[in-house]
């Protein structure tokens, strides 16, 4: 593509954003100095401005750092072909198509972001992050030559050939299964035709149409337990364009994954309607995806999933029951790829699905992809990403050293096994105060901004009811509990103050704070305390477990992932002592973190190797293996810990004292109230 | 594998048949050496013992050109594994394990090309002939690592990792449909699997069997426009263990390529059904072939199949229109590996298919076959491979240059299109004499050994019946008329000899020759000898327009590929001027050449890339094209030839002086007898 310039000068040009710098002669067009140092710039036409993938802008100004001048009279003349783009889809003042303009001079390029292309439909989203593009799966617009009695290829042959002159591919070939189309295609786009490849290993066509084409999408998926999330991306500007969600409906099964593994268990011929109950879930969504963002399942070409083992297995067809006991074997742990029409899954016929690797039999490609989302791996400080779910996924480390565990937390904090507990959804109370002296509480339900104790609570309540209490409401409210003393730090509800409060009721030997009266009474029991204490103790204990295999006491920065970090109050978290002690300032929630890895590996292919060297390198942690994690588990029953000090959280919040009730008889003193140690500021 | 044994002495190591040969370090195992060497020697289980597929024995002796004193005792002892083998299996008294036998000293090995299975039917076919083995589909015995916590790779992960270890692969990996099996096949077998991998790019696992498995099979098909050949070779001995064929079913869509075409071309839908039917009667070649020779289905890994492009395409499921006129584009043209499920193919789910290349949009996979296994392209000598079917497919060249093309003979040859024509079945005329004083006839049936002249025959003539004709008996009748002088050298029944003989008859403007009276009369008519010379000009003219292109005038060797070329006598084949002049001595029928080369792509890789290399190396000829065939065509009515002159043949038979009938008015002179030219001997 380059033009025979030798004998010339040559110019600087830096890229941006990516900083990579290179001297090209003369008449080097911006596209092929791009390629020439691995710059991922779009094109889908091939460098004859059809496509207009190829934007770039130039950066005007000196660069003493750089010793550059860059200006955009450094760029050949606006062309003909520019002019022509310009004129029928519309180009930027600032824009030049990077395959035509030619570098005349020392340049600064600017690589936009977005490519300019407007009609896809965007949202935001939290998660909504920028990721450079390099992805697998390429469109290719190809001229084929016509046949020749002289030279008797085949059209498909002819094809592959023109896509490798074209491209620079080398092997390419033609999937089996396009061999009947290719000669109508060919002829209905005049010798003219857009493939997608297949970038990855053998260079392959997987789809063809006729004449130019430049929609192409990709879907990530997150399939976890309870939910399903699904995001489509346009894979030639890196958007996500759409996101829809649903429920797992393999809830019907089981509602945590052991007991769908039980099922499988007594229904040992189950394993299809489970299969096709998460197969059929994921096509609701695609087919969502795509309506929302006015695209086509036939240009979806290629799709990643993350999911836990059990779902990783279970989705693709695997019996998941050596899961269900030691040694915890996962039928296939590495990364697969391998045609989406393998498990008939609605989109183009030529798409490839990716997994992400797992990571051990309790750690799966979820937080793999948490885990290349987040990259704890990659910083100097030691960092907790941790995954609240039914089974809690742990990584723990930094750049030198890597770990990993599961922890199985129960679905405690997903509201089951809690009296009043419920999903998160409007009426379900988020968020809870207590006073300290009067023990009555105030709360906040999901659909309703106001506090109960103001006016727009009492005037709207109605339309939204309170009807339970949510994951983060219950972490909450039991925080507040223990900051006014109504259960102690061994987590008895101190019957003592029923003399001070109707709020606090006997129930036969144990005692129950009254949190809401209204339409349905919302109490928390003694029951409810303990179910907590089990979840959390058993997530910390875990994290322990990673820090004594580390060599650390203290973690730099703790990240929360998935839906339920992203609505807790890390106080409160840290406060019943779900997590280890940490500046809260570096305690953050991360959302769907594992949807994020997804998203990352289908649009490029340098984090799908990324993920894949980073499980080799985490080190796993079996917890069931660890003779420590009992001795972990018991001293993480108390609020926050019966041993770890928690100073960080001291200097946010005025922890109580410990106090010592009496639980067999139900009563017990008031206990004092003072910080549980001294501040150190 | 091999020992450390540095600091020691080494030894010469010399392999039959390969004649390869290598010093190795002493107590290295022969199987070892004979791999470095490259040198193929079947094993299954790994060297462990198991198998005995690695036998060899010791050619003993003194070699004084490789200067090697060669003896039994120049290997280590009979060890225990090869005890244990031989107490259980059988090993002849010369033979031994050469994964256990250990090089002590200088050997010469032979490799036996049998391996020693004796529970195969083995079935001799005119067309058999040893073919090195090298499959790419092959049986590796593997063990498994357990599952261990502490490092939780996958079972198909820890599965690929053995295999890698102990078969020496890299980068391999395991279907994608395997992975739900594969859990229960490696408990099955106590960690202990037989796989089959495919090992032409990356190696890949497509088949797996609990513990050990040695039965491996592979069908090497020739799809013809008439009839369907399909062998079955044990791919781990080499040996076809039977064969099988059918008529083509499509022949009810249409008799020739031409009018399949057509039917296609009238009935755009109909192309399912074409491609149903040729499929189906290749499962039912298939199963035909498993039971005969006592082999699964399952076992079945790997699949070669040849033919014409029409047929390629049909098979494949490819709408063949575009071959029906200029410029004959082939949908694809360059060889294919493919999964068989992709087509449906009851074989193995994991067996590949291995199509052989197209030459061009007339000359396909079945001429590509028959180059390669009868190698045109190897010798010094300038060789004609012809395979006469409806389309005669024409090699001709030496290791020099080579060329292709095809010409249309039409169905004549195959008994079509005359009068009294029938297939090659009993009954057929396949011989016949005609006296050249009292122009009578003698005849041979196919199902009689006897001459019409001979008692037997009025003995048991009425068991067979004379049905009609075949098209070796056509050749053979125009021959001896042309002898007789019943026709001319323009090819006209000299109608003056109706005088002679009742036998030469009126039918309006022409004449015919009574060639059989009995419950069926056979005549050979003017319009039969006209089919006929049209037939035989065609692919005479296409021959030398190959020859032309050449720049030879005439060719050193003839070989006839394909059942009508077996069954001819080659002397009138040259006698009516369907093949060019040549010694009678070098021309020769090859049997099913193409069907030999989809065999020995099934049995060795290098053959596959042999042929893959040879397509790209011939010129392609398309007769349609060049404006000298019609001259050629001309001239090549005449017999044998109005031009050419047939000095070998000329040697061999007296041919008949030229004579000039009156055409118009029905009468001639009687020609005289001579020789068209002196004999120079």
């Amino acid at each position: 593509m380059s033009e025979d310039i030798s004998q010339v000068k040559d110019a600087l040009v830096l890229f941006m954003p990516s900083g990579r710098r290179g001297r090209f002669p003369l008449g080097t067009p911006v596209l092929e100095a791009a390629r020439q140092l691995g710059v991922y710039v779009e094109s889908v036409c091939g460098g004859r401005g059809i496509c207009g993938r190829c934007q770039v802008s130039v950066t005007e100004g000196v660069f003493a750092k750089h010793k550059i001048t860059s200006a955009a009279t450094h760029l050949s003349p606006f062309s003909d072909t520019e002019a022509r783009y310009k004129a029928k889809r519309g180009l930027p003042e600032d824009r030049r198509l990077s395959c035509s303009a030619l570098i005349e001079g020392d340049l600064v390029i600017d690589i936009p972001i977005e490519a300019q292309t407007n009609r896809a439909l965007v949202r935001k989203r939290a998660e909504a992050r920028p990721i450079p593009r390099d992805p697998v799966m390429q469109l290719c617009y190809v001229e084929v030559d016509e046949p020749d009695m002289e030279q008797p290829l085949g059209d498909a042959d002819r094809l592959v050939r023109a896509l490798e002159a074209q491209w620079g591919f080398v092997g390419a070939r033609c999937e089996f299964r396009l061999l009947p189309l290719v000669q109508g295609l060919l002829r209905q786009g005049d010798w003219k035709v857009t493939v997608a490849v297949h970038t990855e290993g053998i260079p392959t066509i997987v789809s063809i149409w006729p004449g130019f084409h430049d929609r192409l999408y990709g879907i990530a998926v997150d399939i976890g337990s309870t939910t399903i999330a699904c995001h489509l991306s346009d894979m030639l500007t890196g958007r996500t364009v759409s996101s829809t969600g649903t429920a797992n409906p393999q809830i019907r099964f089981g509602e945590d994954l052991m007991s769908r593994v039980s099922y499988l268990m007594m229904n040992p011929d189950g394993l299809p309607a489970l299969t096709t109950a998460v197969r059929g879930a994921i096509e609701g969504l695609i087919d969502k995806a795509v309506n929302d963002a006015g695209a086509s399942r036939d240009d979806v070409l290629d799709a990643v999933f993350v999911g836990n083992p059990i779902m990783h297995h279970l989705f693709l067809g695997i019996d998941p029951r050596e899961l269900g006991g030691a040694p915890f074997a996962l039928a296939v742990s590495g990364a697969l790829t391998f045609p989406a029409r393998e498990i008939g899954l609605g989109v183009n016929p030529g798409a490839r699905v990716y997994m992400l690797p797992c990571i051990a039999g309790h750690v799966g490609a979820d937080a793999a992809g948490a885990a290349l989302a987040e990259g704890p791996q990659k910083g100097k400080e030691v960092t907790l990403l941790v995954d609240v779910g039914t089974n809690a996924e742990i990584v723990l480390g930094n750049r030198h050293r890597i770990l990993a565990a599961s922890s199985p937390t129960g679905p405690a904090f997903e509201g089951a096994e809690i009296s009043s507990g419920q999903r998160a959804a409007p009426g379900a109370i988020e968020r809870v105060r207590i006073d300290p002296e009067t023990l009555e509480p105030k709360i906040r339900v999901i659909g309703l901004e106001a506090w109960s104790d103001e006016e727009e609570f009492a005037e709207k309540i109605d339309q939204v009811g309170v009807t339970g209490i949510c994951g983060s409401g219950i972490i909450e409210v039991i925080g507040e509990m223990f900051l006014a003393g109504i259960i102690t730090q061994d987590g008895v509800i101190d019957g003592s103050l029923a003399a001070k409060s109707p709020r606090i009721e006997a129930n036969g030997r144990t005692f129950s704070y009254l949190l809401w009266r209204g339409d349905q009474e919302i109490r928390i029991t003694q029951n409810d305390v303990r179910a907590i204490q089990l979840a959390k103790a058993a997530l910390y204990a875990g994290v322990k477990l990673l820090m004594d295999r580390y060599g650390c006491t203290h973690v730099d920065r703790i990240k929360l992932a998935g839906a339920f970090g992203a609505h807790i109050d890390t106080k409160y978290a840290m406060l019943i002592g779900l997590i280890p002690d940490c500046d809260l300032k570096h305690v953050s929630a991360v959302g769907n973190a594992a949807g994020t890895g997804a998203r990352m590996c289908l649009l490029n292919r340098g984090h799908r190797a990324e993920v894949e060297d980073l499980v080799t390198r985490i080190e796993k942690i079996e917890t069931a293996l660890e003779p420590r994690f009992q001795e972990h588990f018991v001293a993480a029953m108390a609020l926050p810990n019966k041993i770890d000090p928690f100073p960080n959280l001291a200097r946010a919040v005025t922890l109580p004292a410990p106090k010592t009730p009496l639980p067999g008889e139900g009563r017990g003193r008031r206990g004092e109230r003072r910080r549980a140690r001294p501040d150190p500021a």
